[in-house]
């Protein structure tokens, strides 16, 4: 039998994934599980987007421009012009999804042994596009005692040597639910502008900030307008995520070109997609500001619960729909299949995804767990009692720090 | 401004494209086009799919399974069982097209540096993905002489070395339209298993074959059965290349597994895609029937056609919807730019894929251009009228052979 490659080898396997089995077998006993592990919001898609999808009355499902339809594209313009993101049509390249943007931004600007800095805890799967693409991940790590703040300059230009060639931020942030502040967006300015590098920014969760602090894209700073490349995706926004439409957006009009090779190559992204992601724009405010609404009474029940439990501690995220929570226990790995395997509180348990699979080095993230409230109130207080009802009996439980 | 990657900076930008310039401002002359040059079927899709489009009732256009939606799977298993093609839904993984299939294979089975040994000419997008990869192409030439037939044992002998990984194939062949026999195939099935490589093939033609002669599959092939990946996609045989589903399919569980973790990392292929195509696998007999009378039709027509004009020739392909032909020409690049820039007929012109970005040497195919019969018939006949005047005109014309 011929060898699998070693980038295939060496590519973890999603740390959620391992536990699927055992939920399974948890609910195969009648177990109801709290799923807090995942990113899919319960949110419905708004109904201007399946009314699109229900007047679709083509005879061939053809091909899309390889850069996507024109009208979504122009529509997109106006849509970030609500954020003061001044953009041209073919400054974007819609995608299949976010994670197709991230990989055609790795393709076209890294050889591979190139280097980029990731800061972590990380989105697990930007280690396996990385990965994939024979990039070489240098994390920098940002810590829950300070909420996941940026690292100071210095430590950024700690890890950049002659190989560097591009800053990886998620803003808001997945895992942490950390919103960069203007403050900490104009380090990243100077560093990407003094060390000439790329600076790919992942801002899928712009629609899911919690305070009034001003909203510094990448796309906002000034004079590295040919460094940033931005990523998109409509997935969580419009509660879209199998819809598979994302964006690669820069200014820098040779990288432009260059994507547009590889987007060319893979021919086109999801007509159908497109169609429901370019109606969702006329989503009502009313929308938006439900799911704000939603989300915001969502986080504040579930971090000021966790924090009420002993020895747990979660900082107050001011974006996205995540936190990062450390809890009394040796390793979240085992606690997080503990749950599903061998304890229930009144036929219930929980869902986390394991701290580890966020960092590069396992050990960093050992008694952390990202937690996702994309549940209704109800069922997050439900989850928070079964949580705490564990804690008080898991084998493995540490003392409180 | 950073520089851009050197994968990015050597990937050839499609041949095709660099005419549209020219095909726009032909068009803004008023001159219509016959658009042979590219892979866009005019067929309708199915009605069950496009009803199954109509009747989506869902509330959240959510992820679907990483491997693809599971009711969908265990159909595809029922449409390969009725070619021979013996899986169980385990082997499927659904995929963003035939692309993604491709990308993902090319990651799983390759190190940096590794080579594929490919037929030329070839569907230029392979030799993209390969150089997106770091995959090394060792083309084997084909003979338009011969009608493209497979080289011999001792021709695809002398490429093979310590770094050889795969041999990809494309059966029914995207340019040439060349259909392997079961001879043929098993001359691949020796080689594969001899060396131990990887057989990546490419069926996506499988539903246009115009010959009695059997299909082989590379699934078919005894003994291999860990070495072959198929690589498969509905857009050709539904007419539904915009919704993006496409599938990797192999028995090597090993490989599968290794593939999974890339497929996780980008979350899911299109939900709505698949669900078109799951309805789509209904299509009455009688569609796929009007198909094959039709394309079988238009191949006669035009390749026919094209061998009655003086110094043209064209090999009658057995498969797909393509055919490579010579032509009377110095440069079919320059040929075909001409014909959009320079000629009319009638207020008509042609449009072709020159040659030369279907082999790794422009030369190899200096006097080709691929045409793709995806037009109704009284357009082919017209196409093959302006073909034959603008060939008496061209300046760069040659003599005959």
């Amino acid at each position: 039998m011929p060898k699998i490659s070693e980038r295939a080898r060496v590519i973890p396997a999603s740390p959620i994934r391992k536990l699927v089995p055992f939920a399974d077998q948890a609910k195969a006993k009648g177990i109801k599980i709290y799923h807090l592990n995942i990113g899919q919001p319960d949110i419905e898609t708004p109904q201007v987007g399946l009314d699109a999808l229900k007047h679709i009355d083509r005879k061939v499902l053809e091909y899309s421009p390889s850069d996507g339809i024109a009208s979504y594209r122009k529509k997109l313009v106006e849509y970030y012009a609500k954020f003061d993101i001044n953009i041209r049509p073919d400054n974007i390249i819609v995608t299949t999804g976010g994670s197709e943007a991230l990989q055609l931004a790795f393709a076209a600007c890294f050889n591979p042994g190139d280097e980029i800095i990731v800061t972590e805890p990380t989105y697990a799967n930007y280690i396996s596009f990385a990965l994939q693409a024979g990039i070489v991940v240098r994390p920098i790590k940002t810590h829950i005692e300070n909420g996941f703040a940026l690292p100071s300059i210095e430590e950024f230009e700690a890890l950049i040597n002659e190989r560097t060639k591009a800053i990886l931020l998620c803003n808001p942030n997945n895992p942490t639910g950390y919103f960069y502040t203007a403050e900490e967006m104009m380090r990243i300015r100077e560093i990407i502008s003094k060390h000439n590098l790329f600076l790919i920014s992942d801002e899928v969760y712009r629609e899911f900030r919690y305070t009034d602090a001003p909203y510094v894209s990448a796309m906002h700073l000034e004079g590295v307008e040919d460094n940033v490349v931005l990523i998109d995706s409509v997935s969580k926004r419009y509660s879209e995520c199998g819809i598979r439409i994302g964006a690669f957006i820069t200014r820098n009009m040779e990288l432009r070109n260059a994507v547009m090779k590889f987007a060319q190559a893979r021919l086109s992204p999801p007509l159908l997609g497109q169609i429901v992601a370019e109606a969702s724009i006329d989503a009502p405010q009313s929308y938006l500001d439900g799911i704000y609404e939603e989300y915001i009474e969502r986080r504040n029940l579930l971090v000021n619960g966790l924090n009420r439990i002993p020895g747990v501690y979660s900082p107050m995220p001011n974006g996205a729909f995540y936190t990062m929570a450390s809890l009394p226990i040796d390793s979240s790995d085992k606690f997080c299949e503990w749950l599903l395997k061998d304890f229930s509180y009144e036929g219930e348990t929980v869902m986390f995804a394991p701290g580890a699979g966020f960092y590069t080095d396992p050990e960093d993230g050992r008694n952390q767990v990202r937690m996702a409230y994309v549940l209704k109130k109800e069922d997050l207080q439900r989850a928070l009692i079964v949580l705490e009802k564990a804690l008080e009996v898991y084998p493995g439980r540490t003392v409180n720090k």
